[in-house]
């Protein structure tokens, strides 16, 4: 499996994923599946994947080496989007490709088997900074200031945390933490994400990559956070008075 | 849908259910899910119902009302059971037939209609407190020592706490109060998961119900705890250092 967040802030935008992919639970490898899209000056993007390995890496290849513009027929690049709706579509178009290109014969035998969900955040200069998730036919949903982050992959562990935490006044800084804190609960709880963790950051109207970032298991500021947030939780739970409760319904009914 | 938790410590078994039904998302009802069985100083059990409404509701008829030994035609219900390993697979025949009963052809037209899965917690005078976790095909699996909670419906958001906070040596109050956390998380994050919340306890060795306790909307307890817990969280993620992640790969490599 796989868990990846991005989280849209008015500062800017985080995107951090986990590394590992398994084939069952006896195929375990680890992939990068956070990648940098960067023309200098003109646009930064993030795409991050989950699902069929397959599928998205044929996708990642196709936005990135290019794919012909069905009007013009000239080759294009993700980078070479006029703004981050395009680009959305893009990717989208790249996904629809890469499943069409792998047949529609496995499908049948094993639905689902070519599943895949995809989040791209960036901006294009000129541009709004935005944050989609692509699914696997194409079609894309976008963050709002109502619900800054967007998920794929194995997202209930780490969703508790973004529920409270999070909103689009939340500080770049913050944004990170709370994504890594996201992380660290999913890591916790299934066995099928895990580190090292890629992360990047775009801080807004800058057009370029922050920060691009890879956090391995020796990684001291990741290990400190986790510590920290652990022995927190349970101060937390620690400081909350014991239940009042000492009805016993069975015994009051008598 | 469901959440329910079940936690076996040292000292006693926690039982904790939500009671939100929904078929569809625009019908929503309140049903208990957390049901009692007690034999006064025999027995005393509770039953956490996940899963399709017409097979647990018949399920729990057959165990409350008897079924009838298929060896000596004796009609026994849930509390007659000698041990609670017998009572484990009573609950599961029960399950079988509710089932069955409910005819294969629903099954047929929707698979997965009628998937359902029960905690069964409880002690039967000299024998050992247990707590297990019963599949639709009546087969079973017991909390122990190593892992001592099981849950039932949608478990994912409120699993990183008990991860975290839950051992075989912790108290009862406080399994009580991680439990409730893991509750509230769980409603936090997936509307099919609602107030009021029941729960029970049972104290090792004293083979009754200690608690058994509906918890609504308006309880002061439950709402000082989600107000704790969350600016317990937020205080805990502000405390943790801000990343000190400073490296722009793409620079870098000029």
């Amino acid at each position: 499996m796989t868990y990846c967040v991005g989280i849209l802030v008015r500062e800017g935008l985080v995107m951090i994923a986990d590394t590992r992919t398994n084939a069952g639970l006896d195929n375990i490898a680890t992939y990068r599946k956070l990648h940098v899209f960067e023309k200098a000056g003109k646009a930064s993007m993030g795409i991050a994947t989950a699902g069929n390995l397959a599928v998205t890496q044929s996708a990642l290849t196709l936005v990135g080496e290019g794919m012909k513009n069905p009007e013009t027929g000239a080759l294009e690049i993700l980078t070479d989007m006029p703004n981050m709706f395009a680009a959305a579509k893009f990717v989208g178009r790249a996904v629809r490709e890469a499943r069409g290109e792998l047949g529609e014969t496995i499908e049948q035998e094993d639905p689902g088997a070519f599943h895949v969900s995809l989040l791209l955040g960036g901006q294009v200069a000129g541009g709004r900074l935005r944050l989609f998730m692509i699914y696997a036919a194409g079609n894309f949903i976008e963050a709002t200031p109502d619900t800054p982050y967007l998920q794929i992959g194995e997202h209930k562990y780490g969703k508790p945390i973004l529920d409270r935490s999070v909103t689009e006044m939340t500080t770049l800084d913050e944004a990170l933490k709370i994504g890594l804190i996201s992380m660290d609960s999913t890591i916790r709880s299934n066995l099928s994400v895990g580190l090292p963790i890629d992360l990047l950051t775009i801080r807004r109207n800058t057009a370029r990559i922050e920060l691009n970032y890879r956090i391995d298991a020796a990684e001291p500021y990741f290990h400190d956070l986790r510590e920290r947030w652990s022995s927190a939780l349970r101060a937390a739970h620690k400081a909350i008075p014991s239940p009042p409760y000492k009805s016993h319904v069975v015994e009051a009914a008598k």
